[in-house]
């Protein structure tokens, strides 16, 4: 480590999100809207002192004493991992703002993570240009494990990175896929990245975080808990494109991370199985009730997410987005926008956070953009357009 | 046979008709729209004489002076079948008026039949209340059968009418599954009632008149052929609310069966599979391209085309339609709605063949009926409503 290393690993804000994480139990909507709005160094100070708003001091007052951001950076440091916070390069913003809009419009639990514990040589920004969630039971069955490798493995091969959570059955082969390809793959966990979970996962994260990476919103030392596998799922479905569920079972972690998908107006997907598999059930709901798409091959992963619009396996770091120029609010209605489902107006006006008259305003100009485009159905975001016109 | 009987049989309509199903094969645009706007009886005289249209010229001048029509109704009753006119109380005339409203927006291929020789028991009028086509590839897996006999006889238990085409693999197993169940079932054959195809189901085409019907377009002694099996597809998707497609390959019949449901405005539903198997292709290309919905159980099956709204399973002859006491115009108009898609006014008009306008006027009235509803995506037909609340 170089002493401008140093210098950057305890730049003031970087301390102040270290600190934060550890204070308030994420997703802490209020603290990440008060971090907003006074910036993370004012954020922290206030905290510590107690001089806060009430939603505020009731997310931190439990633990606002526990000062342990240099101890946390240097406990990090120790297993690999740095703290990536928003004001990092590498800071995966684009992806993240799903959350932002989410969260502005007060859906629960959608609150943006304030930094991120990560492990591996993988850049979040480059990571999460071109990337799906691949995701599924723990108890799965063969059929399941082979067919999330297999979709894993061409999905990698394509330079499209698979995200999933480290866990045993699908999870696990997903990661396994996408390595056994040669490919990028980041876990995302419910616990810190040193605890050593799952027990018989270490060595398989331990692989990951050599060629992509391991990323987790918690301070060193925080075990795992259910509720935070939830939490976890949110990201999970914020950092990528779309989220495949491969299996699961009528009541699932995994469906609960593709209906946060949907709530982020990211795509959802599923792979069919037999009628008879009660590991297949999760899936056919969530594609007969939660109109995920079907996805049964690699091809059609790529088909549905559209994730190659671009620059896909280039490994060009900062891609030109197809987004570039546009201004904050005509960025949240684009957002708002599905590639699948027409929207009216009115919905994308109510899910961007802006008035009807600037949405009917602004969609005529994406439009003019090649980013949107009318359907029968309504407004939707265009599957390519300029991304893959350009370069 | 007594002498009413016999009267019966011999009346005009249905000898006329007789001769007019053997002149033209089906499907007979020009020669329905003919016969519909000069009656059976004057139809075939013009038709005997050469005097007709164009168009009904090049459908019927082959064979019209093939005029069998007495010895085929003498071969049928030979054989147990009737012929079947729209004269008839029991023709299924609600469920042809699909094909009818297809064929005048000029749908190719859906022109109505002209009668029906039907073998067996069930009346059609009563067979289509509560009917359901379960169809699918010939050369299936032991999978699908299972799921077609399964789903067949959980439908047949629940007093709907499950129909198929008599074909080897998915549409026995559908037959047989709803005749294990002591429910009724029938065949809609691509031959005549009396040529024995397929030689392997002579038997099952036996079981099937002695308790359901065995139904064709074809007079006696007609050879299947592979234009007739998709002729007959049409009248599969006409007399059933939904299709639903169990094991297809890539390229397949029941593929053509579900797209004419789907054109027909019927429910199109399929099945799915292991995503490795070549015979669940079809039916996973159909929910992901073609949006039909996936159905897993009878449970689903029955969910999703709300057979069971109204009388189902009372017997009852005639239920009373939820459209009752509806003009012409507004039944088009209703008859042009998806319960599953919201459509546009004008989608409705042209899919029903009146004026915008005019459809602007009904869809509101239709909507005060509760036979429709407005959603964010356009018109829709109402799942339940009269037809659930009264009876």
């Amino acid at each position: 480590m170089t002493t401008d290393d140093r210098a950057d690993a305890v730049r003031p804000e970087r301390v102040a999100r270290a600190y934060l994480l550890r204070v308030a139990e994420p997703p802490a909507p209020a603290l990440a809207r008060f971090v907003d709005e006074h910036g993370p160094v004012e954020a922290a100070d206030r905290v510590r002192r107690g001089d806060t708003p009430d939603p505020v001091t009731a997310e931190t007052e439990a633990r606002a004493g526990q000062d342990l951001a240099h101890r946390d950076l240097r406990e990090g440091a120790a297993v690999g991992a740095r703290l990536v916070i928003p004001e990092d390069d590498e800071w995966p913003a684009w992806p993240l703002l799903s959350l932002q809009v989410a969260g502005a419009r007060g859906v629960a639990g959608t609150a943006p993570p304030l930094a991120l514990w990560t492990r591996g040589p993988a850049r979040l920004d480059t990571a999460t240009t071109h990337a799906v969630a691949v995701v599924g039971a723990r108890a799965a069955t063969e059929y399941g494990e082979h067919t999330a490798a297999e979709i894993a493995h061409g999905a990698a091969g394509e330079g499209i990175t698979v995200f999933s959570g480290a866990a045993y059955g699908i999870d696990g082969a997903a990661h396994r896929g996408a390595l056994a390809a040669g490919g990028g793959t980041v876990a995302v966990l419910g616990c810190a990245l040193d605890v050593g979970y799952p027990a018989g996962h270490v060595g398989l994260v331990n692989r990951i975080a050599e060629r992509g990476a391991v990323v987790s919103e918690y301070p060193p030392g925080t075990p795992p808990a259910r509720h935070r596998f939830l939490v976890r799922n949110r990201l999970l479905a914020a950092l990528t494109s779309g989220t495949l569920v491969v299996e699961a079972g009528r009541r699932s972690g995994s469906r609960n991370t593709a209906t946060t998908a949907g709530v982020l107006g990211k795509v959802v997907m599923a792979v069919p199985g037999p009628v008879g598999s009660a590991l297949s059930v999760g899936c056919h709901k969530l594609i007969r009730d939660a109109h995920a798409t079907l996805v049964s091959s690699v091809t059609e992963l790529i088909e549905t997410v559209g994730v190659l619009d671009g620059a896909a396996g280039t490994g060009d770091a900062a891609p030109r987005r197809r987004t570039d120029g546009l201004d904050a609010e005509s960025l949240r209605v684009y957002e708002a926008l599905s590639t699948r489902r027409g929207r009216s107006p009115e919905e994308v006006a109510a899910d961007a956070g802006v008035g009807i008259s600037r949405a009917r305003a602004v969609l005529p100009a994406l439009e003019l953009d090649d980013l949107a485009e009318r359907t029968d159905s309504g407004w939707r975001r265009t599957r390519d357009g300029p991304g893959r016109a350009s370069t």
